[in-house]
């Protein structure tokens, strides 16, 4: 089993539109809950600082985004969502992803790293951001609506843009 | 002295730009770093989902602005942004701005309020909000980057939509 993270091409579209929209429809993740048509997802991907996807054995099976969380004097604080076709969960995709879009931060001008939005049912990937060394900035009560129409807390987290590597 | 709140009209974009504008060229309370254009200032106080302005004497020296914080799942959580005119500050307007806008909340189907980036040295209105009875959710490291070019840290704030209050 290998993962392979790289940016995205067109000709990923179709498989990142699936991935997307899987997490779109499950409903307890992302704010937005619109499946994107496959000429949105074009026009979105392409809107990034950086889309990239994971191929697991030769295959995408998940990615990432990552974009100013704000404009102008906020712009230097990335945000970021991920997404892991359910078919290739607990194989370590996910955390390859955040662990990826961590090291691209500097590259791409940022300095931090801040989601708005971790909903507080999403217990794997809490799990993970605390690994990988985020810090849970606060609590917005009940700011997420689930698909049942009850309503959830989501967290906010935030980690620093880690120090370049030392070349040797 | 009469402070008045009242939505905005298409008579009031100049008085609005202008005031507008001053918090953006003074670089230590909005996001945004690059004035609006009367034209800009069109579509972007008519897309709001509630543009107030405060008279004060008569004359238009505050605004706010008040529109989803997030999209879908989030969408309930309100997010808004004021203005006061330099030559009217320490007169009650940003209060009563405020109280304005968590009056609003419920009326357009917002269940709380969020501020994203309230500058760490922005404190009349660390100040205010505190007195209104807004939470601090945490703090964003480094998060606004002030004239100077110095970073400093930003607040995200919350307030739980207030209850209407009972018909007598």
């Amino acid at each position: 089993m290998e993962i392979r993270i790289r940016p995205y091409g067109e000709s990923d579209l179709m498989a990142i539109q699936r991935i997307w929209n899987e997490v779109v429809e499950a409903g307890n993740a992302f704010p937005g809950d619109a499946p994107l048509s496959l000429q949105e997802c074009r026009g979105y991907f392409a809107s990034q600082s950086l889309t990239a996807v994971a191929e697991l054995d030769g295959r995408v099976q998940g990615l990432y985004i990552l974009h100013p969380n704000n404009i102008g004097r906020a712009g230097h604080i990335a945000n970021a969502s991920y997404a892991v076709s359910s078919e290739a969960r607990g194989r370590g995709v996910g955390e390859a992803l955040v662990r990826h879009s961590l090291s691209q931060l500097r590259a791409h001008g940022f300095a931090g790293l801040q989601f708005n939005a971790v909903v507080s049912t999403n217990k794997v990937a809490i799990a993970l951001y605390e690994k990988l060394g985020f810090t849970k900035v606060g609590t917005i009560p009940g700011g997420f609506r689930l698909p049942d129409d009850s309503f959830t807390d989501i967290f906010i987290y935030f980690h620093p843009a880690p120090e370049p590597e030392k070349k040797k």
